[in-house]
């Protein structure tokens, strides 16, 4: 992952704990990536009608957690506040998401993936949201 | 703005008052293009080392808006906490954004105008959190 | 749309003609929009499963034509050959999903209005091309 | 990555070379990645006014990578016309914010680093176009 790399080369570089930091840019871009893909799979099943649920929460988890990793990689003039709100979130959409996905995780290996993504990136984001204070 | 006549022919009509719902989405895809506009803008002035703050919160700000403007068009399955959570942060980078452009106002026509788009979109935002309860 | 006036008061303005460049941005914008709105309304019929390379394509456009957006709208030492491939990418896009919304016009009237969009957006992208010479 | 294994239990798998496909979704969320961290990282710079076309290249870039790493993640009903198209654009952007970052490789770090990413990514991108045919 370049970022890793390219942060610690930043002329401001942050206050944070940057492997609490890290860990949240790399989980949110992992999340990210699942979920459109575990959408994208629900998609192309026999049974898309029950797993409705699970590709629009997908698809918004995936949109926020995105966004959330974007703004967490920009180190220049950080607002607190405007990271804790979209890490929280981030932090919210990756449970409801994961929950519906753990529901599918029997019958579609895809979900049960996708799940895995969103815990670690849901606890990624409490943990980044302990180190904000 | 073709998505309100496509709302309206959904499905699962929403149980949220209709104009709200509207106008939140409206205003979020008017804010995001004009902060994507805006920090282009700042990035071309001679005095760009005084608007970097400007630029960070314009680009985050537009991210914001641009995911939660999608989330608020869903209707399919909705969850009311992930919407919520989005909205919240949206609000929360308008009026950060908004306060910062604000600061510019008297000298950047486009800060003014971006301080204006930020401001009504945060109150669209205000006002679908009340209709969410 | 915001966005218009305060393209208008960048430090650099555009060689492009105006109304051409603006066009383009607003039916991206409305376009993307109308995507992830039908797409969404697709997701909760009775048929989804008759709508699903519908549903597909529609995820796709919208994306594409964020991004087209914002590009479209930075002016800041724009690069001709990065706007045009993005643009032209929007343009295929926007005919591919067009297409396979009007196969379900007769039966969705959100099919029906997502493919005028569209067709609007694609004839939009197909005029700044020609601009861009 | 999850997003292999995700891919890999596709209830359609894809009739491309899954490497060949997997490092392109690959190299396009390091390389949206890397152009976010760059393009802040120069925004923080003392020099910002000799990087602006460095910021302006790396904010179109990393929004044509995570667009078009999500059009190359899903496999449902896909159409190799829009993905060419994409694939195309991301090509392009690469090797122009490339080009730009490698002139400011040898002062400043996160510029060498973007560089490699970007080339890397073009790579990609190229290989996938060559196995789409």
């Amino acid at each position: 992952m370049t970022v890793r790399e390219i942060i610690q080369t930043h002329p401001q570089p942050t206050s944070l704990d940057l492997e609490v930091l890290i860990r949240c840019i790399d989980e949110c871009s992992d999340c990210a990536a699942s979920c459109t893909s575990c959408a994208d799979a629900d998609l192309a099943e026999p049974d898309v009608q029950d797993l409705v649920r699970c590709i629009r929460l997908c698809v918004d988890c995936s949109d926020i957690c995105t966004t959330t990793g974007r703004i967490a990689t920009r180190q220049t003039a950080a607002d607190a506040g405007v990271l804790r709100a979209s890490v929280e979130a981030c932090a919210t959409a990756c449970r409801v998401c994961g929950d519906e996905c753990e529901r599918h995780a029997a019958h579609h290996e895809h979900c049960r993936l996708c799940a895995e993504s969103c815990r670690r990136c849901e606890e990624a984001c409490r943990a980044l949201l302990a180190a904000l204070g």
